[in-house]
């Protein structure tokens, strides 16, 4: 006898019902929902070389990754999110295909992190890239799927989708001549709400007049597009471009569905380092974390050696989002699925066979699920099924099965009757 | 730029469609059976202590383990499996439940074996564990749910069930007293065929005469029960009452599905260390490997620190299954479906939001999969939707928008029409 320890790994999880079928019920809602865009699915392996990772997943992500050495001395990881992993895909297998191609996963990801609220080591993304559609209608797109996942789990009135862009900051960095690595730096500060270290990172490297501008932007122009245009319009006309194509996107947002609340935040950032343009957040008021985000990459794959290919995507957390849902007490039929439990009681092990006929019609049936159980003492059992919380059990002794009926008992109004195999099949409603 | 590697780590694969939708959808119709049989999901940490899995997952399994130490250096490994993980799920969270307790799971496991046709070193497990039913009804029901899978997936014809059981083996090793370290070493020999072995390792261990009675069994009386029990009666009667147990198990499942090709094989043993009664493997003639496989192990919750719970169950390799599909051409509809793609074209800009509110319309029927195309040049884009499979085109332009209405194109047969928005939002047969 070995004395295991019982814990799973710290910030690691047992799922158990109902949040476990609770979390497949999203995933496979998710699924459909991108099949009927257009998506097809691809399963990435779980473990890939730590270098694919490691080229540009950001600070945080790379410092907080689980990697080793396998049995052959490769460096290995698991994976920390899905994006590279579908860049390395689209190269090795996908670069002919006429474009735009659309994506879709289900994957777990790991980092090593200090597990928090609605935070943990493990947890499970689902997204979409949309690669080959350098456009804000690809932008629009793919927001638009995330709105409507969001509309049918019942959530689209508790969540803001906070909304800005990355290519006005690479624009303006570039003109002044920034590297990419103090480019990524400083979006970093940015993500992490550090705007003063922001600004000095950029005054320290020699550009006072554009940490001024930036200073402005953020604290008088945040969320006016109009405004924060009069701001660039310092710069050049360029820099207003970028603002002007954004705003298009967002009043294409507003025209499609006023249900979707934005908060247009021209000061925001993501900590993934390879957003070029658009990105967006899914932000519930008073949850500490975001459940969703996304955005606009059109040097991944370059930067993987490809050619230049844009993409746009998104990632939900799946285990936020229900820990969203259970704060909301939102509780939608189709994720939280309670079926009407049966119990097929059989009274002599003989019977089994013919029980297990009677318990798979009921199977088959929608919303039911069905139990076989052997016992002699009837009378011991029912009461104790329904306190299990069986709503019927079906009996079947010797005459039964030798008549080819059934015993149909309700445990909630103790009434009983019974009836012919053959009708069960045929009826729908009979439970 | 970075030139990353583009292949997938050794033993592992990039799944694309349509093989990435078909292992969705064998998972998703594995949980809705096991639900309807009243199977509740766990989902259990990928990454467990390396204990956890060292007790008691065999020779083979413990050697090609991913095991590696993580930040705080704690010695973790990937599951090669899910019992385990299910064992101490039901000693931390479900022991004071009502038995039995059901329980399944869909899961990707990590061996670190040598590539070969239908093995990988990430592979997808589905399976149930019924804990607390010491009868064999409780083999019974797991087994036929495994047999209903395959008949869900058209594949019942096509397998054999070999079942045998260890039980023999246990009560024949413990009566000789045979220490269960040497016991679990012979049972691997005969999992992997090599029985001239087990036999010699008998001899060694100073058993000779029960070498002789096994090479007897094994030569003679492997695949029938009743020549094996007048074998054992040379020993006691306790083992042929173990046989006359396991015959009518193989009893209840003939008369339960005369379908279900059952091959009986008394010489039968499998890599789990764990097992302790009925074992049981699905075959594909002429398929290398098995491709589902479990049984009883009445010892284990006890083995980690806890009470004597038996306990039975499957795993399902669910590439395994789909790789013998692919082989035998066994294509069923609901795991292979192919939606009908439809694309809906958006001749302005301006007019997405309305194009994108068709497109949610068409996207929630049952079927059809449908996706946003923006461009101007009609004559040349329709021919090459045509090509890319889009069996429909929507077209929007102005005049349609103004007007709430669209053109409807059937790209095959090259006929058009001019629909009411509304019309197209209750008609149900129009693609």
């Amino acid at each position: 006898m070995t004395q295991i320890v019982l814990e799973p790994l710290r910030g690691f999880r047992d799922i158990l019902p109902p949040d476990s079928h609770a979390l497949s019920r999203l995933a496979e809602l998710f699924s459909r929902l991108a099949e009927a865009y257009g998506y097809m699915e691809v399963k990435p392996p779980t473990l890939e070389r730590f270098q694919l990772f490691a080229v540009k997943s950001g600070e945080e992500i790379r410092r907080s990754m689980y990697v080793f050495k396998d049995k052959a001395g490769r460096e290995v990881a698991l994976r920390p999110e899905a994006t590279a992993s579908i860049a390395r895909i689209y190269l090795k297998h996908l670069r002919g295909r006429p474009k735009p191609i659309r994506l879709y996963y289900v994957v777990n990801c790991f980092r090593y992190e200090e597990p928090q609220k609605a935070r943990y080591r493990e947890f499970w993304q689902a997204g979409i890239e949309l690669l080959g559609e350098p456009s804000i209608i690809g932008d629009f797109e793919v927001i638009k799927i995330l709105a409507k996942f969001y509309e049918q789990i019942d959530m689209l009135d508790n969540i803001v989708l906070k909304i800005g862009t990355t290519k006005l900051y690479r624009y303006l960095f570039a003109k002044y001549g920034i590297g990419e690595e103090t480019q990524d730096h400083i979006l970093h500060l940015m993500d992490k709400d550090m705007y003063n270290e922001a600004i000095e990172v950029l005054v320290e490297a020699g550009h006072p007049s554009l940490a001024g501008l930036l200073e402005e932007l953020w604290t008088k122009a945040r969320n006016s597009i109009d405004d924060a245009k009069k701001i660039v319009s310092q710069v050049d006309d360029e820099a207003v471009q970028i603002l002007e194509e954004f705003g298009k996107l967002v009043v294409m947002l507003r025209e499609y569905n006023d249900r979707l609340k934005l908060e247009v935040d021209l000061a925001f950032a993501r900590g993934l380092a390879y957003y070029t343009g658009t990105i967006f957040e899914v932000k519930v008021p008073g949850f500490p974390v975001s459940i969703a985000g996304g955005g606009r990459y059109d040097n991944l794959i370059e930067l993987y050696g490809g050619e230049k290919v844009p993409g746009t995507g998104f990632a939900i957390g799946l285990d936020r989002t229900l820990a969203a849902m259970r704060e909301l007490e939102i509780r939608p039929r189709h994720v939280y699925e309670a079926k009407t439990q049966v119990a097929v009681l059989v009274l002599n092990e003989a019977l089994t066979a013919y029980a297990a006929r009677v318990q798979d019609i009921l199977a088959a049936k929608r919303g039911v699920s069905a139990v076989l159980y052997t016992g002699s003492k009837l009378q011991k059992m029912l009461p104790k099924l329904a306190k299990q919380g069986y709503r019927y059990a079906v009996i079947i002794g010797e005459r039964e099965a030798r008549e080819g009926k059934l015993v149909l008992r309700d445990l909630e109004k103790r009434e009983q009757r019974t009836i012919p195999i053959d009708e069960l099949e045929n009826m729908d409603d009979i439970i």
